[in-house]
């Protein structure tokens, strides 16, 4: 005897129209194997009158969110929104009300975690985020369930498709960025607008939800740094390339005692390292602990039925459990042991300047590197001689983000100019 | 207020102690954040005396099964005794007198699942094996959890780490079996006897239990085609190599419709695929899914700390559950969907033959595939002529396995004799 779990859908895009499929196509499967049947009852949309590729029953669709919010037959809301608002005030009146919600918003999520689930506790709802970062990878869920017994003290991802995309096609082709970036918007791999990609939002969310699980501490949003990949170089990634690295944009998550550094910029890593090889539009979490030691994650991240394969687990765990756990952050169970926030992390550094060629010059720009303490370990010229100036690229051995910064400030631009500085992860 | 949970350990050697120090030195981070306070009233042992790096408090150790299973106040078992007897009768009364067991032992497991998850139900006692599997790396727990909305039709897993670690150095090193065997073996990363690991028999128990869960359908050991890596020469990893293959000791499960094929053996893989990064003592589990596409878990297989990580794990879902759960097969809910198991599988092969170096000879080997329907998709001959005889390096296009097995036994010595023959996936 199958239980019949009604559920209703708060937008039906690309990712809620692959719900809607899966369901329908593979419902007989998860009927027959977990005894489950789940019923769409109504989808909130924004137009009843939009040429829909789903036929969808005659009633189901609304423009009205009470018709999803204030029906008691509704047990389960998935929202698909997207962004801030409606999406979080509607998920926590669907809390309110007692409804489960599942979600893939990675936006209202990382930015009202806290209320949704106090919402939910005080009301016994379940909130599922799986779908949230990630898309089909169950990196999530691994890390509440399965990771627990660790100490996990570096999480690194590549969590925006997008932009992992974008900087393969340069790395393997050499191409520039503009122009790669307008090729990928016409296969819609990029937005018209990419900004959210582009400049590293997205994967900021991410990291932000994906520190607060490792790390069991909530990592908010406004604290992780950010720096996108506008003004990434095809030469730089070559100038990587020859040094044995490869430039990826990763979501960087460290802890150290209560440290936490939470950031997300363009990153060389060695190029045997397994993000490496996580190419085109795939996305892949690495983390380690101290039990489990290395582990990776690779899958797709984003796309219609890889999000609904985690909508529909999600949908699945909710409906079968007999009670909703949620990650407990002990931070709220002591606030005295609040993580805190590290803004001046230690890393190697790439840099490439443009110098004056002529005698004298690497020493002085070695000094300035020197008075921060910011110690060299491999200094390159590369290419002719443009104008009088040579193209210098200094690797240095770990050094601290600010002092690295003075030192970079401290630069006569007289006898050389910064083009560009990338942090590398010797992991 | 934490909830005291007592357990007893079935065995403690390597992963028992791993477990013992993570409970240990973790506990208090598990107290805080989960509740929950593991304490271990009971070892099984096989000798009181032996010297032991962990200080065991007085009493807890025994060399008598009783004082675990009778204990009443003892309410999960961790067996850690590896292989299938006493490990199975003592899991079994353990089930059967209601406690929940948590294993790490694939041998047993794998040949007694069956009844160990009938015993489990009737006593509704839980039954956790994410240890068995891969270490650290959490699949079970995703295909039980995660993927369950996917119809999986491919598993392929690096999931012994033994012979990954000697496939790695042969193919780096251009190095011979028996010496890297012999390495392995003095760094403790090959057992004295490695024959269940080199023979392959390892990767089938744990294979059987993968397929089972990706394919909702019971794949019985005695079902996994099993071939090592015994013969595996360095001639052939070269070879490969040259045309753009890795070689790995593949554990292989596809699903098409109710046909299941699952085997073990050495496969050469393109050198641009993720598993073929995957070196050393790594494991990797790569599948396929319908809703979620291609996904890859990797991570460390053995060791004690990554395999008392899974356990851990278990042991925390174990404890806050408040209703077990087991997976479904198909096949028991309806005996007529029933899986089918394929030994005629399709691959391409790599063939390597000793030849006549005189006219004709090639079109006599082509015939005896042809004859068969194999078709050739490329013919290498390789190095120099010895006594009359030159290598040849045959790719075969997507032939039937027993097709093929056919055409090599119709191959006349007197002009071409077989060297080895490899399988192909061209995923």
């Amino acid at each position: 005897m199958a239980k019949d779990i009604t559920i209703g859908f708060l937008g039906c895009g690309n990712v809620g129209s692959g719900v809607w499929r899966l369901l329908e196509g593979f419902g007989a499967d998860i009927e027959h194997r977990a005894g489950l049947r789940f019923n769409v009852k109504k989808v909130l949309v924004r137009s009843l009158t939009k040429a829909r590729d789903i036929q969808f029953p005659d009633g189901v669709l609304t423009v009205n969110p009470d018709d999803v919010l204030n029906d008691p037959e509704i047990q389960i809301v998935v929202e698909f929104l997207g962004g801030e608002e409606p999406a979080y005030s509607l998920m926590l009146r669907a809390l309110n009300a007692g409804k489960t919600v599942v979600t893939a918003n990675k936006v209202a999520f990382a930015l009202h975690w806290h209320e949704l689930q106090k919402a939910a506790k005080t009301h016994g709802a379940g909130l599922y985020y799986e779908a949230a970062v990630c898309g089909a990878i169950p990196i999530i869920h691994s890390l509440e369930e399965s990771l627990q017994a660790n100490r996990i003290d570096k999480i690194y991802g590549i969590v925006n498709g997008t932009t992992n995309y974008i900087l393969t096609r340069m790395s393997k082709n050499n191409e520039d960025y503009e122009t790669v970036l307008r090729d990928a918007q016409q296969l819609g791999l990029a937005e018209p607008d990419p900004a959210a990609d582009v400049e590293g939002l997205d994967a900021a969310y991410k990291l932000s939800i994906l520190a607060s699980l490792a790390f069991h501490g909530r990592v908010p949003f406004e604290d992780v740094y950010i720096e996108g990949i506008t003004h990434v170089s095809a030469e730089d990634i070559r100038c990587g390339q020859e040094l044995g690295y490869t430039l990826k944009l990763l979501a960087i998550g460290k802890r150290d005692g209560m440290n936490v550094e939470t950031r997300v910029h363009p990153t060389f890593i060695r190029s045997d390292h397994p993000l490496a090889n996580v190419s085109g539009s795939f996305n892949a979490v690495y983390l380690h602990g101290h039990a489990c030691k290395e582990m990776m994650f690779l899958g797709r991240g984003a796309g219609d039925m890889p999000t609904a394969s985690a909508i529909v687990s999600d949908l699945e765990r909710a409906a079968t459990t007999c009670q909703h756990k949620y990650p407990t952050f002990v931070n709220e169970l002591n606030p005295k042991v609040a993580l805190h926030n590290n803004t001046d992390w230690q890393c190697p550094f790439y840099i490439r300047v443009s110098a004056q060629d002529e005698p004298g010059v690497l020493s002085r720009i070695a000094k300035c590197f020197a008075d921060e303490c910011v110690s060299i370990a491999a200094v390159q010229q590369k290419g002719e001689q443009h104008n009088g100036r040579v193209t210098l690229v200094v690797i240095t051995h770990i050094a601290s983000e600010k002092a690295m910064q003075r030192a970079i400030s401290a630069l006569d631009s007289q006898i050389a100019t910064l083009e560009s500085i990338i942090r590398v992860e010797q992991e």
